[in-house]
C-alpha cells in the first residue's frame, strides 16, 4: 500500500448525495423528483465514463417514474419518504425492466422481466429505479470494470462494486448491495459510503436466496437515507421467508451515544497498514475523550473468547458458502463452460472436494461463534472495528491476484454472526476513505444505526495525510 | 363421502413397485435397468391415459441413462444403490431436459435447462429421470388432470398429484414430491404410497426455496426405496443452505418397535368419516395388543398442550405461506394476468391484505408450537395420526370447491413443526387407501422410518369394507 496521498477523499469535506433533505422542496414545488433525477444524470454523464459503476441504465423508465413521483408530491400524496429517490440495484437482483447480468458471461442474455422483492418494494414506495450497478462475477471476487471514485487506479471493492462507487461518486443517493462475506461493507468502506448490512434475513432477498449468510443491504450518501431505504423495503417486502424482517422505527432513529463499545480486532488487525491503524487508534482516543468506555480483548475474557471464535471466520464462511453454491454453480458451468471465470471454477472445484460432514462441521463452528456473540450482549452497546484493512488496493483483474477487490477479513465476522453492521465514513487515510463499522446483536439494526448517527454527528473525522 | 366400496385398493393385496430387490439381478445379469425401465413404460402405456400422472416424459433420455446404468451394474461399479432407478420429478422442480410447467399457464413455456439440486443429486447417483409429474397449480389447490389410480372418479390428492398417482399406479418405484401444507403426505395417503416428508431443510430444495415450510420429499412403493432415495440425494446435495441435511444410515434403517406412541388427533379428527375412524381405532388396538403403549391427549397434559398448540395449524401455516408467496405471486400475476387461476389470485389478495406484523405474529405462534413439540420428546418414540381425513374425495376442478385435492388438516401440524413424517399404506377403507403417518422430532427422520418399517412388517393391514 502506498503511504503517499493518491486519492481525492477528505472526510471533513466530502458530503455524499442526500435525498431526505430534498423532499420538503418537492412538497413546496421548489424542486421536483424529475429535477433531482436530472442532476443525478448530469453527474453520471460526468463521472460514469471513468468510474463505470453501471451495468445498465434505464433513463426513460426512470424519467417517467420521477414525473409520476413529482405529481404525487405536488398533490401532497407521496407514497413514502423515499418517493422519487433515484436508486441503483446491484446487478445480481432481478429487475423487470433491465437485464440481470450478474457480472458473468453465462448470464449475458438473462432478462427474466421480474422484480426482486426489494426492487418490487422500492417501486411500491415510489423510488425511481435508475440502473443496475456492476457486481463482481456472481457476487464473488472476479472484478467488473468499476473504479474507485476517489482514485481511479484503485478498486472500489466488491462485490457490490458499482453500488459503492455510484454513491461514492455522488451519482446516486442510495443503492442496493448484497453481502455474503464482505460485499457491502468493504466497498462501502473503500468508497466513503454509509452502509447497512442488516441482520441475516432482515430484508427479503426474493429470488436471490443465494446462501445461508447472504443479505441485501443499503449503500447511501447519508445515514438518514440509508435507514429510510431499508425500512421502506422491509415494511413492504418483509424479511426472508421464516424471518421476522427488519425491526426499527419508520424514520431514522435518533442519534444515540453509546456508554460502552467493544473494540474488535478480528483476524484483520495484523494486516492493517500503519496509517489506518493510526487513524483508528486516534478515533478510539477521541471516543474515550467523549466518555465512551472501550472494552478490548485484553481487558475482558469474554471479548477474547469472541475474538477466538471469529478468528477463523474467513475459512468457516468460505467453506459454508462454497458448499451452498456448489450445486447451482456446477449447473452453470455445465450449461456454459466458457461463461464462467477460472476463479469461479477454482472455487467450485474446492467446493466439490468437500463432503456433507465438512459442511456440517463448519455450520457447528458458525453456530458456536454466534453463541459467543450473543452471550456478550450485556457487556456493551455495540462493537466497533474497521470496515476494511486500509484504503482500497490498486485496481487489478489479474487472475493471479487472490483478492482483486480487497480483503474481506474485517467483514466475515459480522456475516458469520448474522449480526447487523453499519459502516460510517469517518476516516481518510492518504486521501482515501477507510470505513469504520459498528456491529450489534441480531435485530439491533436500529441501535447500530443510532450509534452511527451519533458518531457522525459528534466525532470529528480523522485524517491521516 | 360414499360409504360404499368404490375403489380397487386392498392393503393386504396391493404391493407397490419396488427397486431395491431388483438390483441383485442387475448385478447377476438376470435383469437390467433398461428392462426395468421398459416394464415401467409398459405400465405407463397402460395406465397413463386414464391416470394422467405425467406433465412430461423423456423416454429417449431415460433409455440412454438406463443403458449407461446397465453397463455400470454389469461392470460391478454402480454409482449407488439407486443406480438405474426410474424416478419421476414433481413439475415444480427444474430439470435440464424437460420443461417445468408448475401446473400453471404462466409457466407454459418455462424451460430453464437446469437441474434442481435434488435432480442433480439423483443423476449423480445414477437414477433415471423419466418424467415430470403433475402438480396442482404452483403447488397450491387448483388441480391438474391427474386421477386417483384406485378410483379414477376421485382425486389423487395434491399438490404432488402426479408423484403420488404414478407410484400408486405402479408406473414408477419412486417420485419426488414437495410439501408446504400437506402436498406430499396427503396424496401419498390417498394413493397407497409410502412417503417421507423430511425434517424442514433436510433435502436441498435448490432453486425451489418456496417458503419457510416447504420441503422436498420422496414417494415410493416401499419404505426401503423411500429411504434410499432420500439419503442418496442428501449425501450428494445436502440440505437447504444453512441446514445440516438429512441424518441417518446409508441404507434403510432396520425396523424398530416403538415402546410408546403419542396419538395425535389434530384439528382433523372431527372431520374423519366413520369407516376411517373405525380403521384407525382398530390399528391402535392392534398396536396396544403388541405391547405399544399409547399416550393420548386425555392421558397426558403435555400432549393436550401440543394438541392445543397445533389446533390452529391450518390458519397459522396458511398465513405464513401466503405472506411468503405474496411478492413473487404478485410479480407473476403482473407478468401474466391470464396465466394464473382465480383460486391463486384469491390467495394473493388475502396475502396482500396482511401486514408484516400479522406475519410476525404467525411466526411466533409457529415457534411456540415447535417448542411445545420439542418439550414432549421424552414422552414417546414418535407420534401417530392419520395422513388424511379419510379416502380421497371425488375429483373436481370446480372453482367453488374449496379443497378439490382434499383437506390437508392432518398435514399442517408436521409442516408447521418442521417435523419429519413417514406415511405408511396400512389401511383400506371402502376400497381406498387411507394413510397413517408417524411423526418424529426434528432430525429423527431415520427413527420414524424405522418405526414405519416395523409397522409395515409387524401389523396386519386394516380393512374396512
Amino acid at each position: 500500500m502506498s503511504k503517499s496521498r493518491t486519492g481525492s477523499y477528505d472526510p471533513r469535506a466530502f458530503k455524499g448525495l442526500t435525498f431526505h433533505d430534498a423532499t420538503a422542496r418537492f412538497r413546496e414545488g421548489a424542486d421536483t423528483p424529475r429535477a433531482y433525477l436530472e442532476r443525478c444524470l448530469e453527474t453520471i454523464a460526468e463521472r460514469e465514463p471513468v468510474v463505470k459503476a453501471f451495468a445498465a441504465l434505464n433513463e426513460a423508465s426512470a424519467r417517467a417514474a420521477a414525473d409520476a413521483s413529482a405529481a404525487r408530491w405536488k398533490g401532497g400524496r407521496p407514497l413514502s419518504a423515499i418517493d422519487g429517490m433515484p436508486v441503483g440495484i446491484k446487478d445480481l437482483l432481478e429487475t423487470k425492466d433491465m437485464p440481470t447480468g450478474m457480472g458473468c458471461g453465462a448470464y449475458r442474455d438473462n432478462f427474466p422481466k421480474r422484480d426482486n422483492a426489494a426492487v418490487w418494494a422500492l417501486r411500491q414506495a415510489g423510488a425511481v429505479i435508475l440502473g443496475k450497478t456492476v457486481t463482481a462475477e456472481l457476487g464473488g471476487a472476479e472484478p467488473g470494470p468499476t473504479r474507485n471514485p476517489f482514485d481511479t487506479t484503485r478498486t472500489p471493492g466488491g462485490s457490490s462494486s458499482g453500488s459503492a462507487a455510484a454513491v461514492g461518486a455522488r451519482m446516486l443517493p442510495a443503492t442496493i448491495g448484497t453481502q455474503v462475506g464482505g460485499s457491502i461493507i468493504r466497498p462501502a468502506g473503500f468508497c466513503g459510503n454509509v452502509a447497512l448490512k442488516p441482520t441475516q434475513g432482515a430484508i427479503n432477498r426474493g429470488e436471490r436466496l443465494a446462501t445461508s449468510m447472504s443479505t441485501h443491504g443499503v449503500h447511501a450518501g447519508c445515514i438518514e437515507d440509508m435507514w429510510q431505504v431499508a425500512i421502506e423495503i422491509a415494511e413492504r417486502a418483509g424479511g426472508d421467508r421464516g424471518c421476522p424482517g427488519l425491526f426499527g422505527p419508520r424514520h431514522p432513529p435518533a442519534a444515540h451515544k453509546p456508554e460502552r463499545l467493544i473494540v474488535l480486532e478480528t483476524a484483520g488487525w495484523e494486516e492493517v497498514d500503519a496509517g489506518s491503524k493510526e487513524a483508528f487508534e486516534k478515533l478510539l482516543r477521541d471516543l474515550e475523550g467523549k466518555g465512551v468506555r472501550l472494552i478490548r480483548r485484553a481487558s475482558h475474557p469474554l471479548v477474547e473468547k469472541l475474538e477466538t471464535a471469529i478468528a477463523d471466520a474467513a475459512a468457516i464462511s468460505s467453506a459454508i458458502t462454497a458448499w451452498e453454491n456448489r450445486w447451482w454453480q456446477r449447473n452453470l458451468v455445465d450449461q456454459s463452460p466458457d461463461g464462467v471465470s477460472a476463479r469461479a471454477k477454482a472455487t467450485l472445484a474446492k467446493a466439490e472436494a468437500m463432503s456433507l460432514t465438512d459442511y456440517r462441521a463448519a455450520l457447528i463452528e458458525r453456530e458456536a461463534a454466534q453463541l459467543s456473540h450473543a452471550r456478550i450482549a450485556p457487556l456493551a452497546d455495540a462493537a466497533i472495528t474497521l470496515a476494511c484493512p486500509g484504503p482500497a488496493p490498486p485496481w487489478s483483474d489479474a487472475a493471479a491476484d487472490p483478492r482483486p477487490t480487497g480483503d474481506p477479513v474485517f467483514n466475515y465476522p459480522s456475516s458469520m454472526l448474522f449480526a447487523p453492521v453499519v459502516t460510517v465514513p469517518i476516516m481518510g487515510v492518504h486521501g482515501m476513505p477507510v470505513g469504520v463499522q459498528l456491529m450489534g446483536q441480531q435485530h439491533e439494526d436500529a441501535r447500530v444505526t443510532a450509534i452511527g448517527r451519533w458518531l457522525l454527528a459528534s466525532v470529528s473525522p480523522i485524517v491521516v495525510e
